[in-house]
């Protein structure tokens, strides 16, 4: 049992008026800062991001933008509209301008496809990102497909087909790697689903975290992007924050078929972007700079590793598998979630994430980003004091109780 | 007759084919550099902006986030949430934060109430904003109030009280000061207007050029927005854009009822804010700015006159009445606006707007924004330039012809 001071209660308490003020989701960290000035954050492991690569946009931004005096054409004028930004990234991702669709980050994206293209059903695996299900419009039926805690909530692809084929939803969705849990379902097997279920109208792919995932050695880019022609049901959905570390900006990208891309542009969307994702995405497909990203996307994938390995010989505690760049973890010997979630922060300024609020979850979580190796080196060492802090307390309480 | 040489004309299709990309908008500033570099824009007087307080809100950004170092954060970290946004708004504007929703520019909250409350038929005065029909759901009916060329394009009250009595539409649209002529409608007469419209479900009052307006000799803001408890059926819209010159940061906001603001936040528009946007926010609420500010405003109301005075002198044109910072200016003497407009933008590098695709105009018509003091006296040289050779060009061809 985690104890807390009366000092340490009051915070505990301001923390839970924050979260529940933030809904399903964690409060920002301006938010965080402007309500909860006597709380210092040392590191944000909410955060799902490569530091790395802040710090390679940052540079180009300095060069470009900064010193070229450029800033004041990024603040003051109009951003380009969707369709000539989606012309700027056709020819770097290879797909045809009139199957991209620019969003203010993903999360316009996915709200606009739920919004205007889900009509009778939808099937959502659990545990999920929330806006998923709480997105979808009056009227709209929501099947959960729970997924196995025996199989670490992991997609077992055969009883989804199955399950697909029972419920017959219109649209259905898969995070890859899935988020909170980072289990990657491999190419090939969501290119079965996709063979499998052309019935369904619309497959939604969400690869945010798809940077971070990989199929061989040398840990190359994966994506279904390039299947929207063959698989006209297929909608994939990419948001900018995570692997280039840009959460600020809000860039974001689908790619869908033509029609659905034309529907959305001529029901408004037209300035959605703005002067600094605009300019973000012109940076994403400049060759030097991909080159860089590349280096800075294995940087950090071989230290989350190394991460996630360290993690797992923590005691007291499950790490499920992940592809994505954060874990989920399970706490064991009767720790609640959210007593381990205030302790990490007011002892040690560690910001994590609690699951208390995952539907599909069966017992106390925590979702632990990786940061940088600095940062995951003091996560490790401060996790592992608050355990054995915990053990060493239940100790105690049961020689005096 | 305006005349253009062989090259001339090959320009004058690229700008054709652009115009036609962007619809019935302007094709932005960073589009048009990529597309056409050939001509060097001089003067962008399409651009509806303040360039004053750009410079005042550049003066900020650079001591408080660029040589902070704060703009990683900016960059980096996810903003805060739109509740939390409308948060800080709601002190400085004295209105409760319920009612306030914060939008990803005003263009947003145009789509997000359009799309969500307009149910049968609306209401709008033309011409205008093309966005409000253009945004307008497939089975809503659109009814135009074409505003008379007689009375200026301004807003005759009583007969548009008894055409709205007559329509009875759920929704109603006015700009004020109207795009694209300026005309402005005063404080009572638009409260006369809700007294006597109760009935409408909505009425939407765009006050994004009202920084500009004025009822008193001191200039003083006018606004209805703290009118929202009192009519529940208003809904007022603003876009910082024009009157803060921060078009490429993306910020806006709409006060309507709360049960609507609800409804919005509950569908989704959760983060559709950005870092830059949030950080302007907080910086237009802040007294020191706030008094800045509106020094930098009343400078350039100022000057707009002078600006409107001197454009009043030219002979060949006839400008209408505008309490904008704008002016809609119809060609005589048989001048085509397209010629006009290509000829400036070639000959002296100013880009302006062609209303050619402004329904509800009756004639050729441009609209030509203030700029800075030394932009305007350009413009003023430049159009008198090009009337002129006009009209010397009308007489060679008449003593030749």
């Amino acid at each position: 049992m985690i104890k807390f001071t009366n000092d340490e209660l009051q915070i505990v308490k301001k923390l839970e008026i924050l979260k529940n003020e933030a809904g399903s989701h964690s409060p920002s960290i301006i938010t965080f800062r402007q309500k909860l000035p006597e709380v210092e954050i040392k590191v944000d492991a909410c955060f799902l991001s490569n530091p790395y690569a802040t710090d390679l946009f940052l540079e180009y931004f300095d060069e470009e933008i900064l010193k070229s005096g450029k800033i004041r054409d990024l603040l003051e004028c109009y951003p380009s509209q969707n369709g000539v930004i989606a012309e700027i990234l056709a020819e770097f991702l290879q797909i045809n301008a009139k199957n991209i669709f620019i969003g203010n980050g993903a999360i316009e994206i996915i709200q606009a496809v739920i919004h205007n293209f889900t009509r009778r059903k939808i099937m959502i695996n659990i545990p999920t990102f929330s806006s998923y299900y709480e997105y979808v419009k009056e009227g709209v039926e929501v099947v959960y497909n729970e997924l196995s805690k025996d199989n670490d909530y992991g997609l077992d692809v055969d009883s989804y087909i199955e399950l697909v084929k029972l419920h017959r939803p219109d649209t259905i969705v898969l995070i890859n790697p899935n988020n909170p849990n980072g289990a990657y379902t491999r190419i090939k097997d969501v290119q079965r689903i996709l063979d499998e279920l052309s019935f369904v109208d619309n497959v939604i792919i969400d690869e945010s975290f798809i940077h971070f995932a990989y199929e061989t050695e040398n840990y190359q880019l994966v994506s279904l992007a390039h299947l929207v022609e063959k698989y006209p049901n297929l909608i994939v959905l990419k948001s900018m924050s995570k692997d280039f570390g840009i959460a600020g900006i809000r860039a974001g990208y689908g790619i869908m078929k033509e029609s659905y891309v034309k529907s959305l542009l001529d029901s408004g969307y037209l300035w959605n972007s703005n002067g600094f994702a605009e300019y973000f995405f012109r940076l994403y497909t400049q060759k030097d700079f991909a080159v860089k990203y590349d280096k800075v996307r294995i940087k950090y994938i071989v230290e989350t590793l190394e991460f996630i390995h360290e993690l797992k010989q923590l005691p007291g505690i499950k790490v499920y598998p992940s592809m994505a760049n954060f874990v989920l973890i399970e706490l064991m010997d009767g720790i609640k979630s959210t007593d381990f979630v205030s302790k990490l922060l007011i002892t040690y300024g560690i910001y994590i994430r609690t699951c208390d609020d995952k539907i599909g979850l069966k017992g106390q979580f925590i979702r632990l980003a990786s940061r940088s190796k600095m940062e995951n080196d003091y996560i490790i060492q401060s996790l592992k004091a608050c355990i054995e802090m915990n053990v060493i307390l239940d100790l105690v309480n049961e020689t005096t109780g």
